[in-house]
């Protein structure tokens, strides 16, 4: 037998994996700091949950893996935590209004393998279900925001409201039925240029005219496309995104009025956040109100809602272009020279003072532990041999300055943890 | 529809879940004291893996979730932590040894349920692979240890050695084909007493004599214990458990010779804890060495490998015996008092300063929203006036000493702060 991984899977080796934990944690961090609190639902969910109507929709359904229990119940692995989350929604009426939680944890989609896209991923979200003010779209956006402050990376929010473009398209003159295409034909505008956009809608016979006002909006900035569309749609019409700017006052947004974020649930605010300045081509996060889909989905009318998601992967992958070191996390390495027992003493005391230590369990010779400590990147080696340990001490070898000293336990761990 | 779990799967609310991550991180920071890396695999695997000879056995198999990808291959989801962890290592010859990974991770079992049984649940597990030495079995015991006195819970292990009990029960007349089930039944004396052990081996036709020894043992002492051994079957037998204990001085550990830990894979060294005065009956962890599994796997002869295993759920319970609270994130809640905009900007000021803020999204009355903090146990409240405002204060409430303030921005950050 071939031991091999399943199709579009990964393993994350122990340096990657503790990278992206201390990502995770530093995520955890801000969502707390905003009062987000953890949700956590099952790997899978029953069959009838996640195909229900408002739910991921005919192509997200093609590509869930199903399964069945012995008592013959229809399973699927869940493909993203928003319907779950409506479902624990639905199913404890008694939560207090707004609800707001993350969720960090992996979905499934048994697609097609392209570049960067896998069968097992993870989903970084945070909602507010029950809460209809534009406050609460500006703190996803302020959380986001402080999520890219945090981290060290360059990424700007476009925001747009739905309900505008689609009123600018209305005015311009796409026909009813071709809004949603003529949307996610301008949604590309930033990515494919103009010269594509006009070539795309000319296939799909929607008048180049229907899209002018927008697209000349691209010069102004922030402030004058407000104005523009002010003109152009009336007061009324801007009233959620002039409150919503106004709750961002000095975070850096870049409104976008053709911005939709393609098919999703989404109502009315959306927003989305590219690296800048990075080969990373996928958003590192994005979100926006979706006032339909929980409501829908648990058959109560209308439930507001808003979120942002983050994606692990490319904001990994722009770390790593600005430097991410992948460390281990073993500070110091004791080698014993047939000292076994005291040396085993000797880790643990090390280890209660708040070092991280490895021990040598294979009784290596010294040049082969100091070529092993190397390899590892571990900064320092305790060589606990019988003279030293009569005399009450150890040799601390300090790997990068290539300096020993010989010194007590507990001046060991000083020296560690001072040079932290 | 009526909305529900998949039978045997459970939602963490918010309070739960993170009570949850904050065991984990504990113990992912103990783990990681004594060197230990985590490692991620997916929760599937292939069907071929988790069937393997040397894996799960017939039983588990019977239990697994079974389901296909698009192309046609047969897959599973992962029964527990260990066959991934043998896979990696198979197809990781570059590997440095020992290696020593932990991971904490979901896995699945299509099994009957019963109280306290889930069909997903967590594993924490922590192995070193490669090391043949007792010290890698005594690092496991000493860490678990750690784990104990760091979450504050009474739990002592108890050891033993397979083959030490293996040979004293053939010595007592035990035959070679029935030394499993006499291990199985002399496994449960401490929980089922004698006279039930006795009556299990006359229904299995094992001859109650052929136990005695082990038995009478019971009284004695660790060191009695090991002295006794030694005279009925020699130095040599007991080498591995005498190496093994000089490196635990000074850690508390029951020398039991009737443990075998059921019909795992373990092949000398097991060790399994308890909590002491409490009614949770599951054990709190356990372990042991398994030198043919991962070898057997991977088809690459004996590769010596031992490891411990937590259970997150008693764990739990018995810190849930013991009074654990279960707290929100939230430390302070900000009430605008038609100060949406202002109030928007403050709460992100407390937020930079370090604290968990969350701020009233639904505009409601002041009595409303004290009675909201109350109830969710947000120990600070900050109410936003526009008198206030204009004053360049505002009000802090003390929820629980029932007293307000009229202060500064910064002076609440401080006072919040020192609150903690």
């Amino acid at each position: 037998m071939k031991l091999q991984l399943p199709k579009g899977t990964r393993d994350f080796a122990p340096r990657e994996k503790l990278a992206r934990d201390k990502i995770v944690a530093r995520l955890t961090c801000i969502f707390q700091s905003y009062g987000f609190m953890p949700l956590e639902t099952p790997s899978f969910e029953r069959w009838e949950v996640l195909s229900a109507k408002y739910a991921g929709g005919a192509e997200i359904l093609n590509e869930t893996f199903r399964f069945t229990d012995q008592g013959g119940r229809e399973l699927a692995l869940r493909y993203d935590l928003t319907v779950p989350l409506a479902r624990y929604v639905a199913m404890n009426p008694q939560l207090k209004m707004p609800f707001k939680r993350y969720a960090i944890g992996k979905v499934f989609r048994d697609g097609p393998i392209k570049l960067g896209r896998y069968r097992e991923f993870y989903q970084c979200d945070v909602d507010t279900i029950g809460a209809a003010s534009m406050l609460a779209d500006a703190e996803c956006i302020r959380l986001g925001n402080a999520v890219f402050n945090e981290l060290g990376i360059k990424a700007v929010y476009s925001v747009n409201n739905r309900k505008v473009l689609e009123a600018l398209l209305a005015k311009g003159g796409v026909p009813k039925e071709k809004l949603i295409d003529a949307m996610l034909t301008l949604d590309k505008l930033e990515k494919v240029g103009l010269d594509n956009v006009q070539k795309e809608l000319a296939e799909k016979g929607i008048p180049e005219s229907s899209v002018t006002f927008v697209v000349a909006l691209r010069e102004k900035s922030n402030e004058e496309k407000l104005e523009a569309i002010k003109q152009e749609l009336g007061e009324e019409a801007i009233k959620e995104l002039t409150e919503l700017f106004s709750y961002l006052e000095g975070v850096p947004i870049d409104f976008n009025p053709a911005l939709s974020r393609g098919l999703a649930y989404y109502t009315s605010t959306v927003f989305e956040a590219f690296a800048q300045n990075s080969k990373v081509t996928s958003s590192l996060s994005g979100g926006g109100r979706y006032d339909n889909m929980i409501g829908g989905l648990v058959g109560r009318g209308d439930i507001p809602a808003v979120g942002v998601s983050f994606g692990l992967e490319p904001i990994l992958d722009v770390l790593k272009e600005q430097g991410l070191e992948e460390a281990g996390v073993v500070q110091l390495y004791v080698v014993p020279i047939r000292t076994m027992k005291e040396s085993a003493g000797i880790a643990e005391q090390l280890r209660a003072a708040g070092i991280n230590v490895a021990l040598d369990l294979k009784g290596r010779s010294i040049s082969k532990n100091l070529e092993y400590a190397n390899s590892e990147g571990i900064p320092f080696v305790v060589i606990v041999g019988p003279k030293e340990l009569e005399a009450g001490t150890v040799k601390l070898r300090d790997m990068k300055a290539g300096t020993e000293a010989e010194l007590s336990v507990e001046e060991v761990a000083q020296r560690v943890k001072a040079a932290r």
